[in-house]
Order: C-alpha cells, then sequence, then structure tokens
C-alpha cells in the first residue's frame, strides 16, 4: 500500500480543501490549490506570479517554501482532518535545481502522525518531478486544543 | 570585536545594497530594505502586506522565510561584495512564538565564510528583538569563480 | 517501481558494501551493516552498545544520527557507486518517539541525486518501521571530478 | 552584554555540570566536560577517541553532532536548570571544513529560551574558533512537568 491508497480524515478531499482555505484565508499570497490529498500525502499546485520571479529568471527560494508549507497544510488535513489546525514547528529545505517556469508542483509525504506532531517530506519541481528543484522536510504541531482535552 | 564591527567588503553599504537589489529584482515580492551591513552581519526591514497574514492574524511562515532569506543575502554582500550573487543552498527555520504586526525584522550573523559556502544564523522578530518569532540557519553558495570568471 | 527496485551501480550489493566499509573503517564506532540497497535506497542495521543509552533508558541522539548518516552513506554507494566517497554537507533530524531497544534499522531513499549533490530522507525505528523513532534530511556531496582526477 | 554576562540558573556552573551528568550518565560514550556555563551559553571540549576517526583521518560527523548536542545541553542546564531534563527535539547540523585533531570544542549559544521550547547554535572547532568544522542549531524541549498533566 502507498501513502496515496491511506484514506483522508472524514470529509477531507480536494474540493473540500480548497473550499475551507479560501474561506478561512481570502487574502493568501500565492493562488494555489489541492490536486490531491489521502491520510498521508497531498499535491499542490501554485501559479508563480512576475513578483515570485529572482533575478535571473527563477522561481525564488521563498516561493518554493511556501508550496512546501502549503502541501504539508494540505498533508495535514488529510491526516488529522480540516478543523485541525496544524501549526508549522520547523522546516528546512534543500534546493537542488533551478526553478524555471511559471507553475510549481509540491508533493508532501508524511513520515510521522502523532499525537502531537507531524512529520513530512517534501518533493518541488516545475515540469518533471523526477527533477526536483527542491527538497524539504518538516514538523507541523497540532494545537493544544481544550476540547480535544475535554 | 563583534560581528558588527568586522568592515563589510568594498563599497557594501546599507545604501548601495538596496540600491543593488531594487535595481537588480524590480518586481521583488515584499517590500524590504537594508538598515545595516557588514562584514559579518547585516539586519533587514521588511513591510508585511495584508496577503502575507495568515488566519489568525499572523505574519505568515513563508513570509518570515523571505525575511531570513534577505537578511542571509545582505550579510553575504557585506561578506564577499555585490557583484557575487550567492544563492540559498539550504535554509532550516524554527518558529518559536506567533508572529503579530506589520514590520519583521531580521538580523543574520555570519558563522562561517569560507571560500565558496557561508553559513548564517538569523533571528526574526516584530517589535522586541529579545521576544524572536523564528530561528533560523542556513547556507549560502558563492557561484564557482571559474564560471564569474568566465 | 518503487526505489527499491531501481538497481545499484555497478557491483554495489549488500555484501560489497559491508566488505568496503569494513576495509575502509577498520575502528568505526558502531557494530552497522547494510541489509539492502539499491540505486535509490538502503536498509540498515545498528547494534545499539551500552555507552549509547542516554539516562532513561533511550537509545541516544546522536546514535540515532549516526545511523542515519550510515544509511544515507549506504544509498550513496548504490547510487554512483563504491569509489565515489560521499560526504555528509548536512543532515537535520528530527525526534519523534523515544527510542527502546537494541538495535536500530535506518532506511534511507533518496530524493534527488544529482551529478554533485544527493539529497535524501531517512526514516529511524527500532521494532515497529510504522512507529519510527527519528526522521531525517540531508544532503551528501560528491567529491569534485576535477580534485579526483588531478 | 553579551550572552556569557547573563547569569546561569541558581547551582549551575561547570562544576556541577560535570558532576550531574557523570552521575546521571555514568557509560556514555564520549570523554567530555564542560568549560563554560551561563543563562545563554555553554562551552564544551570532547575527547575524540580512534573509533572516532573516519577513513581520511577526519573526526566524524555523528562525533561532531554529538558535540553539538552536548554543548546545547548544558547551555539548557544554564538556562533552566539542572533537573529540568531537555530533550533534543530536532538538530540540523552543516559541515564546513574537514575536522582534524583529537579535541573537538563546541560552543552553544542560545537564541530563544521559552517556557517550553529552547533554540540554539553551535559552533564546533577543533583548535581554531574562527575556523569551525560545523555549525549547527536546533530545538531542545523541557519535560512536560507532572503538574501540568495533573
Amino acid at each position: 500500500m502507498t501513502n496515496s491508497d491511506i484514506p483522508a480524515a472524514d470529509g477531507v478531499t480536494p474540493e473540500t480543501v480548497n473550499a475551507f482555505v479560501a474561506q478561512e484565508w481570502a487574502a493568501r499570497p500565492t493562488s494555489s490549490r489541492c490536486l490531491e490529498v489521502s491520510g498521508r500525502h497531498a499535491l499542490a499546485a501554485i501559479d508563480v506570479g512576475e513578483s515570485q520571479i529572482r533575478p535571473g529568471g527563477f522561481v525564488s527560494g521563498p516561493t518554493q517554501f511556501a508550496a512546501a508549507d502549503l502541501a504539508l497544510w494540505y498533508a495535514c488535513f488529510g491526516a488529522i482532518g480540516l478543523e485541525a489546525m496544524a501549526l508549522t514547528s520547523e522546516l528546512s529545505i534543500r534546493f537542488v535545481r533551478p526553478a524555471i517556469g511559471r507553475q510549481l508542483y509540491a508533493r508532501a509525504d508524511l513520515n510521522s502522525v502523532g499525537s502531537r506532531n507531524i512529520v513530512g517530506s517534501v518533493t518541488i519541481w516545475t515540469d518533471d518531478p523526477d527533477r526536483p528543484t527542491a527538497i524539504c522536510q518538516g514538523t507541523y504541531v497540532a494545537p493544544k486544543s481544550t476540547e480535544s482535552a475535554g
């Protein structure tokens, strides 16, 4: 069984993720959407704007970081549900190849889903998933909700 | 002698850094400026826009990442000069406190300046440097000299 | 096709990896061996000694770091051959669960194999791969060919 | 005021740190000691054994990681006291120069001391602090007190 086969939390689909994010975060900086989500992974697509292109014509590092952060956020939705607003605790990114193009893809796979911490790895690319532009790994923390203790 | 006392590379001042960045990167996404630069550190200020505020009212993680990346870039200018366009190789960021406000500050201190790699640490805050919102460390790579000489 | 199906570099098998490491590194601190290797992954087993147990009975963090480093090293052999002595450039590790036991396993999967840099992710566990104790990601650098040819 | 000037927690000195660690962790793998500790920093010295030398004559990466981990642990003692057994949550290390020698030094400076998380940066060297061999940054977590669970 691959990560993609693990069922997402109740009611979590690309459509509900996109609707939820649009509602919660009307002014978000990047035009992005969830393409796939399961209980252990997510795939995000990000439209790169003119202001996100670095001198030299490359997609900026922070834009790729934002893509990784989004994909991990979507994957956390798949693992623990839309209500559980997980927050990024730490994230490390390696830039391995110039990113040329106006469309980024980021695939997050979760390595560990604990009661409090979720750790995942992300691969980012423009046109070929076998030629990634950045590789990330990071930790999301599920907020301590008084409700969950109740 | 503190980092701030180490002289910047020839001709590198906050003014020349800001002029250089404005010229090279007209469409950059954030309104930012270099406030201090020496041969071992830089201080950057970033105006946070509406679209960079996350649900809940916090400055988004990618915006803080962008601030760290900028401060390290400025510090690399101070260490090796404006012409040497160092590129981010890897960067890890830890979010330690909610970032509330519309102005971010990022101070980068260089830990190691090698012939090829520069490693630095960054502290990010909104209104109190003793209450940082994020802590980063990363590596910049200076372009290969044979290439830049070519 | 999974990572495990990608053929290892010529002559690289668990047996040749173990023989090579035993020859090159007679005094290595941990009793470890390569169990699997392909062109994109490796699985390592490490016997944990008494001196590697922390107060509380847990396998120490540095021992788990060493396991991750070894598994990535083995995977680099699979990707680029035994002669190419790749060196660790950077490695980040997240400890997600107490490690209890005297046998560690570390599985490294390579995310990106470039001409110069190799990036991989590692999962570490004691008795259950679905309950990892640590998650890592890092970069190995292949020695510069011009140097090795010089 | 530099980090070194910030007073350590009550009763924390290099001598009490060394006595505490010797008592708690009799079988620890490396011969190490605390040379300095304040409320915001610590300096550790580590004797490198034969088994910690890599092929080529270099101090192994995991040995340097262990040095960083120790120095951060000592610094956490200085910040929050000897009783509060902080645990490593995550640590990233960059190797910037070959480490040649049989004595490692690691200096940890704390960037953020929160109620739950402590983030610090570490510089490692053999004979010259201005020529570091590795640069690290990581997070320690103070254990949840039994009171908060009560």
